[in-house]
């Protein structure tokens, strides 16, 4: 089994599930944490699907495309919303999320 | 919030989860272990997606839907694998898959 | 392998999982989101190890004692969290967190 | 918060539940299925935990120390037991184990 060219991808989804979850603590201690809602909300999607996705790719599963596709949609959906916000976390969140899709979206191909 | 409709549902991913990780634990302990490699496989991946759908139900996530629709999938898979074997694990996994990616389309639909 | 004697500990994992994850997007959702945010971090924990927990046991893997002894732990922690508010997931979650909590420390005992 | 201290031992995690993933793929795979099924059993264990404690690594939880302690020792035995097989699979994924250990250790510490 031939897992390498996965490798790429399983980098971008461990990438964007550690900024997922460090966003979404650190909105939890911002002093409007109620601004933060969606994107907390987002980031927990996002982190726990990203980490399912590279366990799929690295046991190179029948189904790591599929899941790759929807990852790639929440990724999305994730920066789109984290985007919003000025915070560091977030703007760096949101990048990982934008190259994480992207990356899922050439697995998915 | 309310996610009493999801309930049904999370209770089916929660059986098929946990048949899952029985039947993969069973499986290695068989003497054809071999035969059994397609099985493990499926296994992993629907038990891990099974738990990922139930958190995204509970929180009631907007990927909830697309999450279950991706998870009945691999359910039907699973059930279609270990219901050719006739051990007692692999058919009591394949029922409760079979009975999971039914839930997962209704919540999908 | 006999995995029936943990049924009842997976049981209420999945239980404290789907209570933990209900909370902790009900508490984005409150006009107060700041007051929850350390009740919305221990729900994350706690989910997600119930959820580990759930599947090492079903596995009858030889560390789920371990894990839930550690799963005890911060079920405690995330019960005393949730206790302390007045919402009703919140009083809902504590409940659940308890009893997990009760079940992991049988467990692993 | 600052998790840049937790980076390293968020890397060794990441790069031990691939290892483990691919290895458990890997050993399906193989002609004697039978002789990896204690292998496999600890690569899933071990990959669920480590991709577990590197998402509380990442929210900085507090507690991201004892899950590290727990994870040193889940990786040490599969370590142990994927060292026994001349397979590269298990080979590579014994030292991800071994360097994942030592991370995880130094975190508890």
């Amino acid at each position: 089994m031939d897992t390498t060219r996965f490798q790429d991808c399983i980098d971008a989804c461990n990438a964007c599930a550690a900024a997922c979850d460090h966003c979404a603590a650190s909105c939890l201690q911002e002093d409007d944490v109620k601004m933060m809602a969606g994107c907390i909300a987002l980031d927990m999607d996002c982190s726990q699907l990203c980490r399912l996705a590279a366990g799929y790719m690295a046991r190179g599963s029948r189904f790591a495309r599929e899941l790759c596709r929807l990852c790639a949609e929440v990724c999305a959906a994730c920066a789109e919303e984290c985007g919003k916000h000025d915070a560091d976390h977030c703007q760096q969140c949101a990048a990982a999320c934008r190259r994480c899709a992207e990356a899922c979206r050439a697995m998915a191909a």
